[in-house]
């Protein structure tokens, strides 16, 4: 296809389609004619991802880029290239500086993981940085007086590890080659993230509604 | 207690507790001498919600000022008051033009709330913000080519329901009056967001280790 039905079928402006091949976040099409090139459902599909992971999950033009190299790393098998993409998602501010709060923190991050039996390894888990992001929450819970303890965050933990599961079944249903699946763990783990957020609000104003609304 | 233990207990600094004085996001202190005021935990206690707001939520000073109006209104119950509270925090972009995934994604919304029995009222629903950031998380799915049906949606909407009863549990057990539980509510609500979002990506990442890693 041209670049004009590109940008038709995935509903982005020719504009920011050509931003996009500028930047390396969409390989080159095909040329065909000194100024026309072809693109295929390949193009599509990284388009799409490009899409949600910059409108939708806020990343930037950068941290897009590391996320697509990490897609594209053959030298990396499917969980790893999964793992990567993720890790290069950003994840927030980063912790806080150093501060009672903080430790206290890493303590219990380190016995939730170890009483769920994540295969976390603390010489390496460290440094991914939802782990961060988890520590640097849990900090600040605990610096504002709600302090969070570890059996306050293990039913959250294990909920969403029963939704991991469904997460990923739902990439699997999606079908396609190996490299599809990827990419779609990758677009769902930040598209869903305002689904959840937004429903976790609807869920707290219908349980406040049957706890203290007027009768 | 005087303004630098308010400073010193709560963690922030003098000058941003002045700020925040200055903009009415803390009620005054009972004046001592010319230049003294004398402050009390409900200080301390409204402080550490401002800060949750700004710091870990992103919320604006504007957006926070009409947060704390809604918990201090005394025409509403605790269950109003929450949620309007909830109702002014920022909810992420408005929802894009209309186009055919929107009608798509408010469709399903609707299906799914119902399906739920939320107690959901499509007159007055469509304006809770929560609401609105539903829709636009599912037309942005929809229009990246990642259908997501109700029955996808359910069970991550009955999942966080359970969850929602465990935030307010968890509320509850921190006790106070009324109104503390109802500030409680408005700061977890916040605060636990990037807990969840960090669990969610580190229990990916275990389950796609369990179904795609090296054996």
């Amino acid at each position: 296809m041209r670049l004009s039905e590109l940008s038709r079928r995935s509903g982005v402006a020719t504009a920011t389609v050509k931003f996009y091949l500028r930047e390396g976040l969409l390989p080159p099409g095909r040329r065909i004619t000194a100024t026309q090139a072809e693109y295929d459902e390949r193009h599509l599909r990284r388009l799409r991802l490009v899409r949600a992971l910059i409108q939708v999950g806020g990343v930037s033009v950068a941290s897009a880029r590391e996320v697509l190299a990490a897609l594209d790393d053959d030298s990396l098998d499917q969980n790893e290239r999964l793992g990567t993409a993720v890790c290069a998602l950003p994840h927030g501010k980063p912790a806080d500086a150093d501060d009672p709060a903080m430790e206290t923190a890493r303590r219990r991050a380190e016995q939730l993981l170890e009483l769920l039996d994540w295969g976390y390894d603390p010489a390496t888990g460290a440094t991914i940085p939802a782990y961060g992001m988890l520590v640097t929450a849990i900090a600040a819970l605990e610096r504002l007086g709600y302090p969070c303890t570890v059996a306050d965050l293990e039913p959250y933990a294990r909920t969403l590890g029963r939704l991991a599961v469904n997460d990923l079944d739902l990439v699997e249903r999606y079908g396609g080659t190996a490299d599809e699946q990827v990419e779609a763990a990758v677009a769902l783990t930040v598209l869903y993230e305002p689904v959840l957020l937004a429903l976790r609000r609807l869920a707290e104003a219908e349980e406040s509604r049957r706890r203290f609304g007027r009768k």
